[in-house]
């Protein structure tokens, strides 16, 4: 397989369409007769769902290390750590025979309700974008692929497989598109498998201009487009679209479509060459960096596991510095609810992963503490419905000890691939728990086990301890005991908002949509965007978390206060460990733009850090921000825009924690004032120089007089310059106003681009 | 003018055309050859504007009555009360000799900024159609046409001209035509005037569906079709989709483009020949009820301005009782704030009435309270900016007094035509007044003059007493001292929610858009209908409003438990006064659906009335629903549905103060269940008998007989049936699931229209 052009010459036109779908659910083809072979991929994200048996779609897999969810990865907010997971991922697929690895996940969070955003990674498409880019470049670093999903608009498991996703330009290229982009452009990645659903009416599996305009014209993506498993409608369309490889296979019924389509000139064989031209490189390259494969070392995976998942969890309350607790005392600690001995660590779905093994925190949480004593109660029923019993027995146990620890979170099932939650609730009988444990025992930690936000009313005021364990893989009861006991200082902060309530959430009136469309009328403003822009207080916000230690934040400073379109920016600032423990801080920096011409949200995040402090030292951060970082994506200019002006450089320990601040100016910028036209105001008219000189020039004496004569009533003002004839009772003729815009567009010229 | 048709054929082309524009400004044109008169039309709505100088487009007008604009007079909720001063519009066009009153407006009031909201009802399509109704019954009942407007979707006065409102099928009907279908429906205007706005972009003016598909043949208006003045953007374009008349006149360009296009072929004759017979019909009609023009009484329709103010003012709070004030008792009286002795009572534009005669507040209060002694202080520059000097006299003056009357609103030139508002801020100096007013003075009353909605934030928890007067019109100040002094009791409500934020407005994500174009993200959920569902506190909530006494009511009684499509239901409760002063109370009947196929809002307005009651009092009153009260419109079918189950019907003194409750079940109703196609979820398939029977028999064994046993996982269920070939691995193919569709549709038929 060294000259694939002329490999393709050499194929029939049946062998072509043969291999632009799969030979397995989970194989390519192989064609012997050229010395074609077939490549394996494997489902992820947080570990590899190989099937035990070779080829069944359904079917137990072989077991694998369960990574945190990428739901609890990106609450690390750690570049580094997530590439390292990566390459851990990496080495099993290796390990395992596997080629490409059907991951990360980039869609956006725009409902806590959607099943799968435990595979997801944010509400913010430049973590989301950051975080899948290190997650390839792990991956890939080891010479397995990867497989960036679901492209995309696939934010909702409800009717995911019809639905289509009905989003403007504009909303798309910043927020659905923005996190795919940065992945892409960032890290490469050998595939991207195309998403279910519709979006604007066109199924993804077709949609020209996502899979080849944007996708490879603009962002220069070289890798295949494969399709989610069954997301093929119209293969021929869907070929002629950009989308390479169709799975599962076989599907020797479309295989014969494209034949046909190529026959009867439907499909034009050179897309055809150019799929295949595509598979063949993945192919090659695949068994090129295949190399020989690994064993799979399960400890040391795990204590991977085990160091991610601590880095990943977020305390999100510790009133009065209840946590941690000290190992050494010799106290009595109640470990309440059936989470605590049969912990939740994963999602429902195509990313389940059949574990080496399984953390109990109440056994890790022994070994943390030999000293103290433990009682454990269920607490409440195994399906989460409150039990009196249950109840009263471990009531009875927080009393009797010196701290609760409540174990709580969304039972297995809840949130799974395939359908969404209906509320955000907690199982009645884990509210019930909490509220009556707090009620005897003031010292109590909850621990919250779920890969989206839950509801926290009635019970997170009275509770003086909440750590957030998301879903954080197989792990997750050490990294929980190493968190309580101290052992580890919390890092992690939120990636997602915690909304107050379910009908706070943006999409609350759009979701799940209805006759098979789902409207996007939020917009741009999705999770803290939409929070913060419409001044709505939630639980806890985006980027929240705290430390068993405290942070000072240095004061800004600018690499220059002036910024060009070519340019860049550092900030930086000192960030000092004020505590007694060592620790590390996530450093949020938010741009806000003074004035713009198109609405923006208040503040968007452009860049993070991760830094590791010992008690009293002091490190400096810097982030460098470009001319994109302060863009916004212009669908009147089929490009993103940066007014030049003033943008405010906010730094902060989470969305609403700003700890410093500093203004920057664009000099130049790209230009995004709108071209003078005869829908343009009277006022834009007069406001522009050339277009001011020209209305002078070209209109009658007696009409443009009044221009000179003091303001103009805004009524007048505000109508568009098309309006002069009506309004001047036909003193402005209709060819004097198309006159008036040929002219003016000449001096004014067109916008830089 | 008997035989319009045979008048038709008499004309020559040039002169059907010359007929489809006006001959000035405000008339249309007449031909004299045929003996075909013109007639005059005058803006409204709240007064005639008829300008001295004949065919002048912007001119001083004749004196006419002020009348409370739309935006207060909605707030009385009294359909009589409107049809009354309806009749005396007519009256007054009469006087001034014209034939058609292009009036009223019934935009939805989607955004507190929006600038022409004072000519519009309410935020809720059923009280603003039934209100229009009464309005065009009141003139349309003197002879005199009607012109309602502005046909559709002008929701904001930011680019008028250009913009496009984008707006889902199914919201466009249910709350931006609904009003129009109503008044269209109910009181048959003679003509209705396309708006300046493209509607998901077709400008209006040209848009065939709705001037002709949606008004004329679904609605069976059968008037004439007029432009806003310069609405017209295409002329030939606008004939073809059904717009009659250009105005303003004379349009010679467009008139000779008309006849060029029917020569050409471009523009079928016919088209043109409906406007003309269309136009001629309301000019034979304008000429035929005309009869002979009356004098104006000037002071007889000033009073019933002041009737009208008072029942259309709003009691917004009243602590402690703090009014009515006692007008025997003599005490001290500070008025303070320029806006008592130079009332604001109409907003800008078209609509501006040259007033007959305006009443003073100050004066009125002495008038009706001549044992008491008044002071008075200015309290605030003219602009609304604070004053030093101001605010230190007239916190003087409150200290010295027994009560303070402060009366604040927004100024002349802030609320019009032509613009939009950027906030809903009083003026900083209105502001500061109250506040400092109320540090020295506990017994305040604040009144309020505004059009829509503004901030009360910072201080209506400190007063007592807040008075909406609104824009009430020239005799607003006599309205304010008949309340304020008790001389009549206050009896209307809000017709549009006043919110806490101007963040909380369901539109501010998406007001006033950009680039040319502005998303109703929003969807249905339009003033309480948004801070219902998604559980927002108001300042104020719809329909509130408060009385000098007290109502109590009744239990509800239901006509019947059950109701079908075909019938309606009477749902009848006693309101009783059981205070101590005559007074009405509006009552209101809000429709909940218990379940429903596609997203609903939690509750809507479906019926009100107002009823008058001595102390003691107490009368019945009763409201019918039809079908289409509890219905919505349904995009995929094409229509209103209905679906059987059950319908809460809340009686309320406002949207958030419900009063009694009572369930209707609808039966056999209209169906709404969806078809089974390829796209159905399995689950739908299953649930469905003939749905299941058709799957059971067609699939093949080992797939139908999983069925039987047991659920199937929700993640395989939620499935649509077109994935089962995928799922199954081939053991069901295409051509299966093909003849399952065909012959499952067969035995279910087709949803009952």
């Amino acid at each position: 397989m060294e000259d694939l052009e002329a490999l393709v010459r050499q194929m029939t036109l049946e062998e072509k369409a043969s291999l632009c779908s799969g030979a397995t659910a989970w194989t390519t083809e192989a064609i012997a007769r050229l010395g074609i072979p077939s490549i394996v991929v494997s489902d992820g994200p947080h570990g590899l769902r190989r099937p035990a048996e070779e080829g069944q779609l359904l079917s137990r897999s072989i077991p694998a290390t369960c990574f945190p969810t990428a739901s609890s990865l990106a609450c690390s907010w750690d570049r580094d750590l997530v590439r390292e997971i990566g390459q851990a991922l990496g080495s099993e697929s290796r390990a395992l025979g596997v080629h490409v690895l059907l991951a990360p996940g980039v869609n956006m969070k725009r409902t806590p309700l959607c099943g799968r955003n435990f595979e997801y990674f944010s509400e913010d498409p430049y973590l989301a974008g950051d975080l899948a880019a290190a997650y390839i470049e792990g991956v890939q670093s080891t010479g397995v692929g990867t497989c960036l999903k679901h492209f995309a608009a696939n934010n909702q498991e409800t009717d995911r497989m019809t639905v289509s996703a009905e989003i403007p330009e504009r909303v798309l290229r910043e927020i659905y598109l923005s996190a795919f982009e940065r992945a892409v452009q960032k890290a490469r990645p050998w595939s991207i498998m195309c998403s279910y659903n519709r979006l604007n009416g066109t199924y993804t599996s077709q949609h020209r201009q996502l899979l080849t305009d944007v996708l490879r014209d603009e962002w220069g993506f070289e890798g295949v487009v494969i399709s989610d498993w069954g997301a093929v409608e119209d293969r021929v369309s869907g070929l002629a679209a950009g989308l390479d490889l169709e799975m599962p296979g076989p599907s020797p019924a479309n295989d014969a479509r494209i034949v046909e389509a190529v026959r009867s000139g439907r499909l034009d064989e050179r897309d055809l060459d150019r799929a295949v031209l595509r598979i063949l490189d993945l192919v090659r390259r695949a068994h090129r960096e295949a190399g020989s494969t690994e064993g799979l070392d399960v400890e040391l995976h795990h204590q991977l596991a085990r160091r991610a998942a601590a880095a990943s969890m977020v305390l999100l309350k510790n009133q009065g510095a209840l946590l941690p607790l000290d190992p050494a005392r010799p106290g009595s600690v109640a470990v309440l609810g059936q989470m605590g001995v049969v912990p939740q660590f994963q999602g429902g779905g195509s990313s389940r992963v059949n574990p080496t093994k399984v953390d109990v925190p109440l056994d890790e949480l022994r070994e943390a503490a030999p000293q103290a004593s433990f009682s454990y109660c269920q607490g409440y029923r195994e399906d989460g419905a409150a039990d009196a019993e249950l109840l009263r027995a471990a009531v009875e146990a927080a009393r009797a000890a010196e701290v609760a620890l409540v174990f709580v979170g969304l039972p297995d099932g809840v949130e799974s691939e395939g359908y969404d939650r209906r509320a955000m609730d907690l199982p009645a009988g884990h509210v019930e728990l909490i509220k009556s444990v707090v009620e005897v025992q003031p010292r109590t930690a909850v621990v919250l086990q779920n890969g989206a936000p839950v509801s926290l009313a009635d019970w997170v005021d009275r509770v003086p301890a909440l750590l957030l364990a998301g879903l954080a893989g197989q792990a997750s009861g050490g990294a929980v005991a190493d968190l309580l006991f101290g052992e580890v200082n919390p890092s992690g902060k939120l990636a997602e908002t915690y909304p107050a309530r379910l009908e706070d959430n943006p999409s609350y009136l759009n979701f799940p949509g209805e006759n098979g469309r789902v409207f996007y009328g939020e917009g741009l403003f999705i999770g803290y965007r939409y929070y913060d822009t419409k001044r709505v207080d939630p639980f806890f916000p985006f980027g929240h978390g705290l430390s068993y230690t405290t942070f000072a934040y240095g004061p800004l400073s600018l690499s220059s206060r002036e910024m060009t379109p070519a340019g860049s920016l550092e900030v930086s600032l000192p960030i000092t460990n004020t505590g007694e423990r060592p620790g590390e801080e996530v450093v949020q920096l938010y741009v806000r733009p003074r004035r713009s011409r198109l609405a923006r949200p208040v503040k968007e995040l452009k860049g993070f850090a991760k830094v590791d402090l010992a008690p009293g030292q002091s490190k400096p951060v810097t982030f460098t921000l470009t001319i994109r970082d302060l863009s916004y994506y212009d669908p009147d200019k089929s490009g993103w825009v940066a007014e030049p002006g003033e943008y405010d450089l906010l730094v902060g320990a989470s969305s609403r924690d700003i700890r410093g601040e500093a203004t920057v100016r664009l000099v130049e910028g790209v230009r995004a004032e709108q071209l003078l036209d005869a829908d343009s105001s009277i006022r834009a008219w007069l406001e522009h120089p050339a277009g001011r000189s020209t209305l002078e020039r070209l209109l009658p004496a007696e009409v443009a007089g009044q221009f000179g004569e003091g303001p103009l009533p805004p009524f007048v003002l505000e109508l568009p310059l098309k309006k002069l004839p009506m309004l001047s009772q036909g003193a402005v003729d209709e060819t004097t106003v198309e006159r008036i815009v040929a002219e003016a567009g000449q001096c004014m010229g067109r916008p830089t681009p």
